[in-house]
Parts: C-alpha cells; sequence; structure tokens
C-alpha cells in the first residue's frame, strides 16, 4: 500500500524552513503498513500542485496534502485540487457556521476572505478543525483516497490522527504494526550492531533500524501482518527480550525517554538529590535536568566552574592540586565532585572537566579527553574518557555520558 | 531562471530523517537568481527516480540530485540517471585513480563495490570530491544542467560551492545578488514590522523576509538583477541604514552573530568578565557562553540555583528575604546578581530567576513571570518581565533577554 506527502507552501521553498510535517505523517502511515514511497514540496502555485496530484494519482492509494487552505489569496490548495480533480466547489453551511462560531468566540471578525475556507468540492467530507480556522477535506478519485490538511503542526497532527487514520481504515484494508524502540547508552553503533546482528537476523519478518545520534544508539523494532495474528505481539516481545539481555544496563529506556528523565526518575525512586559542578559543559547538564518539569524534586544546581577561581571559591578544589595536576585531571574531578556535593547539600555530586575544543589540547591532554567525577554513591569514583568530534559533539557526550554514569551508580 | 532539487534515500521516507540539504542548496541557488520551484524526496527505486528526472526536465534550468552515489548496491542514482538519458557508462581513469588514492592513503583495501563509484555517464564531467569516496557528476541535456552530489552535507557543501556554482555561472546568464542580514532583540515580531513597513515598501525592488524566533527577530533583504548595475548595493546599503536608524540599539548584529558572541564581544574589548546566578534556566546561559570556543576569556562561569538552600549558601541571598518576597522576586533577583559577582570575582553578575511552568505559577506570580538581575555596570538593576509560551520558549526568552540586558548595558 503506496502513500504520497505534497507539502504546499511557498516559504518551504526558500532557506529558511524546512518541511517537518511529513515526519509525522509518515510514522503514522507506516503503523497502518503504508509505504510513503515519495514526498513533494511546492509552492502556492497551480501549476506544480497539480503536476504533483496528477502524479500521485497514477501510483497512490493515499495522497496526504498538507498547507495551503489557510485565508489569504496564496492559499489555493482546496481550489487547485477540486479543479484537476474537475468537482465543483459549494459553500459548506456547516463548516461556516463552525467558522464563524470560532471568531465569535475569539470576538474576531471574519473577513470575507474566511469564506473560502468554507468551500467544499463536490462529494468532499469536511474535517472539523478545532485548532483553527481552516478544516480539512477528504476525497476518493478511482483506488484512491485524498486527505487536505492544514500546514501548522498543532493543527495538523490531531487532525491526521483522529479523523484521517479512522477513514483510512473504513475505505481500505490495514495491516497492524506493533513496534518497540529501545535505546542504548555507553556503547557505539557497531559494537551495538555487532552483539544483537545476531539476534534480529533470525526475526527476518521484524523490520530492525540502529539510529545513531552522540552518545545514545536508539534500536527500532516494528512488525507488521494479519491483524487477525496473534504471534506478532509475542515474536516482538520475544526479540525485543533477547536483545535486552544481551546489551544489559546499557538499556536506559523502552518508552523513548531521555537520559535525564531516567536518572531523575530512579533518583526520586530513591528519594536522592544530586547536583552538578561543570567546568566544560559550561551548564549544559544543568540545562538537560531543568529542561524537565518538575526537576526541582531532585535537581538542586550546582556550580559552573568555568575558570579556576570558582573551582577554588565555590567548590574548595584546592590551588595546590590545580598546580600540580592541572585542571583537566582526575584529581580535579573528584575535588569537584566532592565539593558540589557538600556545598549544595546534595545526596550525589557529578562533575565534568575537560577539554572540548578546538583549542586547549596538547599532546599530553588532547581535545576530547574528559573526566567524570560522581561523589556520593559508594564514595567517589572518576572516570577517564576520550571522545572524538567537535567542540558541540564532545560536549554532548561528555554530559550524556555523566548521566550514564550516575544512571548506572543508581540502579 | 527555474531549479528543481531531487533528494535520493529510502532513510529520507522514514519518519526518523528529515531532508536538510536543499536548504543549503537553496541558499546558493538563491543567491545567483534562481528560484527553486519544486522539491522531491524519492527512495533508491528507479521508477521514481527516473519519473522524477523527467518531470524535471520539462521545467528546469538547472536539476541537483543529491544522495544515491554511495557504493552500496542501493545506491543507483548514477546508473539510472545514466540510463534515463540514454548514456552508456563507462570507467573513468582518472576518478577511479583518485578513489584508489583515498583508500591507500587511509589504509583500507577498496571493494570492488567502490569501481561503480568511478563509472561516468558518456559526456558527463566529473566533480572532484575531497571529502569522500563519491565523486559528483554534471551533465548538459537540452537546456537543462545537471548535477549528481553526494548526500552527506560535509561532501555536498563544498562541491556545491567549489564545482558547481561555478559550471552554472559558466553557462547561464546568472544575476547579481546583495543581501543584507540584520537581527534584532528586544522587540515583538509586529512591532518591528509596525517601525519599518513605510521603509522597506518604498524598495520595491529589495525583497524584504521577517523570521522570528523566540526573542529574536532576524530581517532579511535581498536585492537582485543585473550584474552590472552599480546601484543595487547603495540601494541596499540606504535601506538597511533607515531600517537601523529607526530600531537603534534593539539590532544586535548586521553579520548573522548569536547574542552570547555580541554580548561576549563587547565585553572582551572593555576587558570585563561575567559570571552568572542561573534559577529558572538552570544552566542555560552558561550553556550559551560556553558553546562559543575561547568564551574562557570572559565567562568565568557562576552558580546554578534551582533550589532555595543553593541560593542561600553558594550566592549569599539572605533567608529573610527569600521568605518575605519569594525566591521569584525583584529582591532576590538583585542579591543573586550582586552575589554571583562578588564570589566569582566578576566584573558583571547576572541573575535570573522565574516561573517556567507548566506548574508553580499563581494569579499573583504567573508562570512566564522572570526578573533579571545585571550587578556590576553602574550598581545593580532588575528588570521584570512576562513571557508567553511553554517552558522551552519562557527559558529561552529568558536567557535572551539576560543577554540582550548585558549587551545593551555595554553599549
Amino acid at each position: 500500500m503506496r502513500a504520497e506527502i505534497i507539502a504546499v507552501g511557498s516559504e518551504l521553498l526558500t532557506p529558511f524552513r524546512s518541511e517537518t510535517n511529513s515526519l509525522f505523517i509518515t510514522a503514522q502511515l507506516n503503523r497502518l503498513g503504508f509505504v510513503v514511497y515519495r514526498k513533494q514540496v511546492v509552492g502556492d502555485r497551480p501549476a506544480e500542485i497539480r503536476q504533483a496530484l496528477e502524479q500521485a494519482l497514477q501510483d497512490s492509494d493515499v495522497i496526504v496534502f498538507s498547507g495551503g487552505l489557510g485565508p489569504t489569496t496564496d492559499d489555493i490548495t482546496r481550489e487547485t485540487v477540486a479543479g484537476v480533480l474537475g468537482r465543483s466547489l459549494s459553500q459548506d453551511p456547516a463548516a461556516l457556521n463552525d467558522l464563524a462560531a470560532r471568531y465569535r468566540r475569539f470576538g474576531v471578525r471574519m473577513s470575507s476572505n474566511n469564506l473560502r475556507q468554507a468551500l467544499v468540492p463536490e462529494g468532499a467530507q469536511v474535517l472539523e478543525n478545532p485548532e483553527g480556522t481552516a478544516p480539512g477535506l477528504f476525497l476518493r478519485e478511482g483506488n484512491s483516497l485524498i486527505f487536505l490538511l492544514p500546514g501548522p503542526p498543532h493543527e495538523l497532527e490531531p487532525m491526521l490522527k483522529n479523523k484521517v487514520l479512522p477513514l483510512i481504515r473504513c475505505w481500505k484494508p490495514v495491516v497492524r504494526r506493533f513496534d518497540r524502540k529501545l535505546k542504548v547508552a555507553g556503547m557505539g553503533e557497531s559494537s551495538v550492531d555487532a552483539r544483537i546482528q545476531s539476534i534480529y537476523q533470525n526475526y527476518p519478518q521484524v523490520e530492525t533500524t540502529i539510529l545513531s545520534s552522540p552518545g545514545i544508539i536508539s534500536l527500532w523494532f516494528a512488525w507488521q501482518g494479519d491483524p487477525q495474528d496473534e504471534s506478532a505481539e509475542k515474536t516482538l516481545n520475544e526479540l525485543v527480550g533477547k536483545v535486552r539481555d544481551e546489551l544489559g544496563v546499557a538499556v536506559f529506556s523502552d518508552c523513548d525517554e531521555d537520559l535525564p528523565e531516567v536518572a531523575g526518575r530512579l533518583l526520586k525512586l530513591r528519594e536522592m538529590t544530586v547536583a552538578v559542578a561543570e567546568s566544560c559543559t559550561g551548564g549544559l547538564i544543568g540545562k538537560m535536568f531543568s529542561d524537565i518539569p518538575g526537576s526541582s524534586e531532585y535537581f538542586l544546581g550546582g556550580v559552573i566552574c568555568y575558570s579556576n577561581r570558582v573551582k577554588v571559591e565555590l567548590l574548595g578544589v584546592e590551588q595546590q592540586t590545580l598546580a600540580e595536576h592541572g585542571a583537566v585531571s582526575e584529581a580535579v574531578a573528584r575535588q569537584m565532585a566532592a565539593g558540589v556535593r557538600s556545598r549544595c547539600g546534595a545526596d550525589v555530586g557529578i562533575s565534568v572537566t575537560g577539554i572540548a575544543g578546538p583549542s586547549g589540547g596538547s599532546q599530553e591532554k588532547p581535545v576530547g579527553l574528559v573526566f567524570l567525577g560522581l561523589a556520593g554513591l559508594a564514595g567517589t569514583e572518576v572516570k577517564r574518557l576520550q571522545f572524538p568530534g567537535n567542540r558541540e559533539i564532545i560536549r554532548l557526550r561528555t554530559a550524556r555520558s555523566a548521566l550514564d554514569l550516575l544512571r548506572r551508580r543508581l540502579l
């Protein structure tokens, strides 16, 4: 079963805006067993919208348009699609009513432009839009189902989930698709793959995808088949179970959580608090903890000790240790972790000190060298790591490794 | 002059990867006066690559392919394009030599798959790829110029700039395009537009684009025309000058710098250092300063005082002030800024305390209420702000407003 996505909007053809609705649309269509085999991005111009639709009608079971349903004169998806299909347009009283009610609710006068948004092609079904002024539309043409959806993601996404998917289920034979996601930290992509290849290769009916980002590997297992087949979920559970057994504690989430969320959940469970002492990450770990609503339950804060003076004054790192070992050293990481723990009154102190580059490296201490400290869970430990990559990647890997170290010790 | 971009790669049709090369390609083609009028994303399948090329050949002066030139069997752009154009393929000795030399340099054995990467369609020109194994290709067909470029951005971008643009200049009449960018902080999109509309409307030959992100408005002025026309640059300078006069110090960059860079440059000029005390931003401002290589010259670090205890212990905020006014208050912001300045030994102290939400708000102190403190430049001042948006947007606006306050006081 083939699906095509056509995004309409001249702003998507500038250097400033990339098309992203199709990722969400693809994820949803995949779940019903549809493969997206082409995406087109066209401007608000009749010729290209027409060409795109004509081509899609030759090949697609499902065609999803996004954008071009607004009230301004450059929004022409509705009219152009009706024209290509040879359908006349007429004002839909219910859609007009909804639109008028919406404007009344917000106390805004409806302009005559908005009247166009209640135009409906012959034989089309209106898809209500509780989030905006542009109703969606559903049309059938030959064997193809055509959906016209508004461009803003907060309008498109609920309409797709609540209106479009049920209509597709109603008109097309769909499959049942199960999927599972595992997230792994502390291992590289190739070593993860080497460990689990012999497992997933025994499940050719499951589609396995390995996605890598600095410090985190995501594994995605998907199965699709007959809705009556009861074995699917069992098969998938069996595969995921074997992968978990093989990778052990390196797996940190089976429900798409991030590392700070998982570490935070473990801290809450143990009723513990954490504080951070950040040199080369300069606040990044604190930012990641505090991104999470409610993190003040376990995250107390800490010290950004970018300069040596701050390490000494606010964390109690000894001048002599700095002089003897340098700021990027096991000894300083140890004092930083212990210092931030005691000065903030936290149960656990985390510290990072390293060389993020591009300058500041030496033969002995190259760019990418990082020391992570952890104080308060079975004494104080320090881990030495060497990361590849540029400044941004080294900082991200450092922060994620520190969070992963915390997570592993909390297990 | 019309250009079309065709991205090839089955991974671009999954929910996990969006197509982004086209933004860079578009920016470069726009500079020569080409309009991108359609983008297509297709998988590594001959049928869709063929359809996309056939359609593009009807309409386009320039056709840019990205992806599908690698050594694996699913990389078929080269063979498919040659097939559509009816060109035979033959091994190019120079390309093969380059490829072999590359493998020798990295001490890796070249596999027989790589031989395909040296195949060149009849009449095509090879575009060397110093960054990877896949050479690019240039073909002419009718009035269209066709470029096949590798998918990885670090290979595509230099090839586009160094090889493709000169070839386009050589074969097509190009225009000269000048552009200027101004970045504005501390004003909303509609108030910026209201102030400058009457200015840019007097320059209909200049294309004006206003782009908004939380706390920052970017203005982009572009002019294109005859390469001989000397007045273009003068006209653009005149318009930009009038806009700068109207917006005054709200304009923080005319060369696409970010706020932390601009604030950092001003600190360096004045040989001053800064330290931050972050409550609701939790490390974000420190992260933004330390994102910049070399920022240790002026950024000393600071304190993430997410909990009240850390505000008291590490910054010297008074218990009584916290009890009387609450953590989110003018008085606490004042003590935080002064405290972080003196304890870190910085010339300037910045503080932020606020309610980022989603919970924690009240009638008196709603979500989005923020106090910014600045100590050390003409005493200590505190600014009260109220931001709309979700947690992420409130935190970003807060950080940017703090950096903008610092920047304005350093002018």
